[in-house]
């Protein structure tokens, strides 16, 4: 079953539905014409389709593993790892001054999805390494962007976060690794890190780690954390490498999914390492790069939607069992209607995902095009939505994947399982979901709750206009956003944090439904007459956007009940 | 993380909420007192606790595998089964002329259950074997009865099924494996068949293979199809282990999960088989044994959600990570709502889905002790709902599990990947939760609804007693019932099966929430003041059944949508 890489349906959403426009009518995106975007689209797409998802089982059957103290990774991936950084595709975003292209990040979203629908563990390398290229522009000294971009964006090097720590989990402010002043600028990092992914490789070059660790003089909890680039290689002032740095991996997890990739528990033993960022001011700077890595991941959670169904269909196109109700002979099981039903689900998923994390990817390209505090306001809303929502449907249409697959969806060599599996850890990682949602009630919401009417604004005069035009599913998603606002009202007002707490991930579920049904409803007003955009979104607003009302009633039952079972009635 | 298992649960459910006390008010069942299923329920607990739970990983690790053409089971597998094959347990709903307990199958479910809890893959064999049982209680000759009841209710037999082929998977009909009479009253079996569960092992004794095949003048489809006894080695009179059949297991499937139980490839050339039930008529006993297995494929998909619960639950009150809304030190994680409400979830739709499965158990045994047609009709309705409420509950509580855990939960040592991977066949076998909900809307309503609306009145009539002493929770469950009824009421009018089928497992979804409401609201009520059962109660009516409403207005969205797309569009 190979894939093909929607490269229509990026170039359709940019167009008709999150505004890329806009994005391309600002100067600092001035280069990023349709005709440049489709033939990057197209080009990384091909390498996707033809490098990359031949190498996805073998990720999955021969996993990344330590030999002598070097990890080994699965067979093909340095091969693979050499076209994408070959094709520039690491750099897509980043800054031309140090060999980016200095497109949108709405264009390294695309890719981001088509890498992890073609192959999830290799791609999650580049797409770490492009969240370090982003901490660094940001936040690193001229010496070290003049030493580690031009590597990092070429993919002669790539990057790692070390944030995790045994006990500093979700609490990263708990970390436990130290740092001291060498006296030359440098410092001496110590501690043990774990699940750090790409944490070492086979692929040549240098391993860079941005780790984070507390200072001598830092304060507890995250007000005192520092950052710090610590390479496997200290390189020479040429930027070839020198002596090997006083770290390693200890091991590598054994996990559910994303075999190929290696998660590795490092341990720095005074390794040297610079600052990024001022002093105990390294979580704002890493943020930039979970920001940007939070986006990133939802766009794994799309991908595999994209190829769990994709797999699916080609099945349930070939697969005969008896008679069919639209076929009286042998008909293939996509004519039963609860195998459409869920290659309905999936791909009208797949869109309202896609649309979010691509708005989401257009407000981050515009707040960086003008600065404007809307547009930050914006990405930094969506974020959490798009991380989430994306990949909540990577893993519901990976299931669905499985289940069209009946029998041969639970054998691995069937494939359907492995998108199951290596999907799981995106709800997971970059902040699980909950953490998502608990940043979207508490501090997306500081702003009294601006930033989210703000977007309902925008998005009910919008649907006004629809009405107009498609009066019933128009009115459908007016009515799901009334209900949002309202739910939106009612958190806003909750002084007590944790009674937003208690209905967060509901209230982001909720929001990503609505959201979904008016992406659905601009992709069926773009068209003239019922194509497939318009059967799509109906079945979107008839059968998926109704959700949204069990889940912002839930959003809004206050924290008390949950409490109301003490610990022993939990255990009993 | 030891398992417990839940006793307490059963008896309450058996007393408080599906009325065990009818059963053993019957001649056939009066020896089920309270004190002999207690006794029973403890013992069958304790053994699930100390001898599988341990077994469990390892089960997982050391998948059984063929070597040299025989097949070899996990560690610890052949002394786990002896445990359950002395404790008696594969018997204990099996006729008492044969050995077996005479107990009502409410008891074997609850076995089950407890089975896959600690760990599914060996219980599996068991479950089938109980299935087979069953099936040659009802259909098989005296002659067969007699040798082989005995051995497979003490355990020193297995059985199988032997349904499946390539071409032949929910279309059974299609089936190709043939049976020819040999003369003196045996025939001989040919054919392939996959993904026969516990095909083979190492525990010693026979291993008995049902198999479905068509006799020369057998006609096409499902009508052509005849049951046989096939056993691995041919028993002499005297009940010994004779001549080895002309059979083999060709390979072992990869699978997912359940990895401790050998899913086989098996190969009939000539085999020896005797008829089970008439000529042609293979499907009605392969039914019995089906129907025995969904409920217990139910079962297992409430034991699995209850051991994820009882895993997560453990972590979440041992994991410490910064301040919680309730206890400003670093708290353990139970104390985020987020973690409250993942935990909540899980225990209470597991007591839904373990309250559905009684229930559906005991309508069996009352249909089996009074031959009642309303209570058998009941069941029938019931099984569907069982099943798939059941296994989806053990999915979306092992998913929770899994979350629950953090990143700890995507790696394999920590034990919540493999609930979450062990649970997802239970959604696939023994009949897709497709297939169930195709079998709910259209077989068990071709009494026009009356199974369905008989349960709703009963329902209603409990309710509107609870509405004087809980009024709000009442008031709620009541509302859900009334739409309940009315999308039955539309589904049975639409003359058009697919428009059904359309929204057949959205309505069995949504059946299973209102019935998980109506027995929550009886546990409520059986308590006096606000306990624990009433509190889970108020959750479970708050946060969980308001998804009814979706799902039932889903359920009557009707066929057209789904075929709006042509398939060309489905692949664009």
């Amino acid at each position: 079953m190979p894939y093909r890489a929607p490269v229509a349906d990026y170039k359709f959403i940019f167009e008709h539905v999150v505004g890329l426009t806009q994005v391309s009518a600002t100067e600092k995106f001035a280069e990023a014409t349709s005709d440049v975007t489709d033939a990057i689209l197209t080009e990384a797409g091909r390498m996707c389709e033809e490098v990359l998802a031949p190498l996805n089982r073998n990720g999955d059957l021969f996993p990344a593993a330590v030999e002598n103290g070097v990890v080994r990774t699965s067979k093909g991936f340095a091969d693979g790892f050499k076209a994408i950084a070959e094709g520039g595709w690491v750099g897509i975003s980043a800054d031309p001054e140090y060999g980016g292209m200095g497109l949108p990040i709405a264009m390294t979203t695309a890719l981001n999805d088509m890498m992890s629908a073609s192959c999830m563990a290799l791609g999650l390398n580049p797409l770490l390494t492009q969240g370090q290229i982003e901490a660094l522009e940001h936040h690193a000294s001229d010496e070290i962007k003049a030493m580690y971009l031009p590597k990092l964006i070429s993919g002669e090097w790539t990057g790692t976060m070390n944030l995790t720590e045994p006990q500093a989990g979700s609490d990263v402010g708990a970390l436990r690794s130290k740092a001291e002043p060498n006296g030359d600028g440098s410092y001496a990092v110590s501690g043990q890190k774990i699940f750090i992914s790409w944490g070492d490789h086979d692929f040549g070059g240098n391993v860079c780690h941005l780790v984070l660790a507390r200072l001598p003089d830092g304060a507890e909890g995250t007000r005192g954390i520092s950052l710090f680039m610590v390479p496997k290689f200290i390189p020479n002032e040429d930027g070839s490498l020198g002596e090997a740095n006083s770290l390693r991996v200890v091991s590598l997890e054994h996990k559910m999914g994303i075999h190929g990739s290696p998660t590795a528990v490092m341990e720095f033993d005074g390794a040297t390492g610079w600052l990024v960022g001022a002093e105990h001011k390294g979580m704002a700077a890493m943020f930039t790069m979970m920001n940007n890595a939070r986006l990133a991941v939802g766009a794994q959670g799309i991908g595999i939607a994209e190829g769990a169904y994709q797999h699916a269909l080609s099945y349930a196109l070939d697969r005969k069992q008896g008679p069919t109700p639209v076929n009286d002979k042998n008909g293939a099981i996509v004519d039963h209607a609860d195998v459409r039903r869920m290659l309905l689900e999936m791909k009208a998923d797949t869109f309202a995902a896609r649309s979010i994390g691509l708005a989401c990817a257009v407000a981050i390209d515009m707040g960086n095009a003008t600065g404007d505090a809307e547009w930050k306001a914006r990405a930094a809303f969506l974020t959490p939505i798009a991380k989430s929502f994306g990949s909540d449907t990577g893993i519901r249409s990976a299931e669905l994947g499985v289940q069209v697959h009946g029998g041969m969806g639970f054998i691995e060599e069937t494939g359907a399982a492995q998108y199951s599996r290596d999907v799981r850890v995106t709800a997971i990682y970059e902040g699980t979901n909950g953490i998502q949602a608990m940043d979207l009630v508490a501090r997306k919401m500081m702003d009294g709750g601006e930033a989210a009417y703000r977007l309902l604004d925008e998005i009910q005069a919008d649907v006004e206009t629809a009405r107009a035009q498609c009066p019933d599913l128009g009115e459908k998603v007016w009515n799901a956003c009334e209900t949002l606002r309202e739910t939106t009202e009612w958190l806003v007002s909750q002084g007590d944090l944790n009674a937003r707490f208690a209905g967060a991930v509901a209230y982001q579920s909720g929001f990503a439904r609505v959201l979904g049904g008016y992406y659905h409803l601009k992709a069926a007003l773009a068209e003239t007459g019922t194509g497939a955009r318009t059967k799509l979104a109906r079945f979107y607003i008839t059968r998926l956007l109704p959700e949204h009302a069990s889940l912002l009633e839930t959003a809004m039952q206050g924290a008390e009940d949950l409490y109301a079972l003490s610990l022993d009635e939990l255990g009993a």
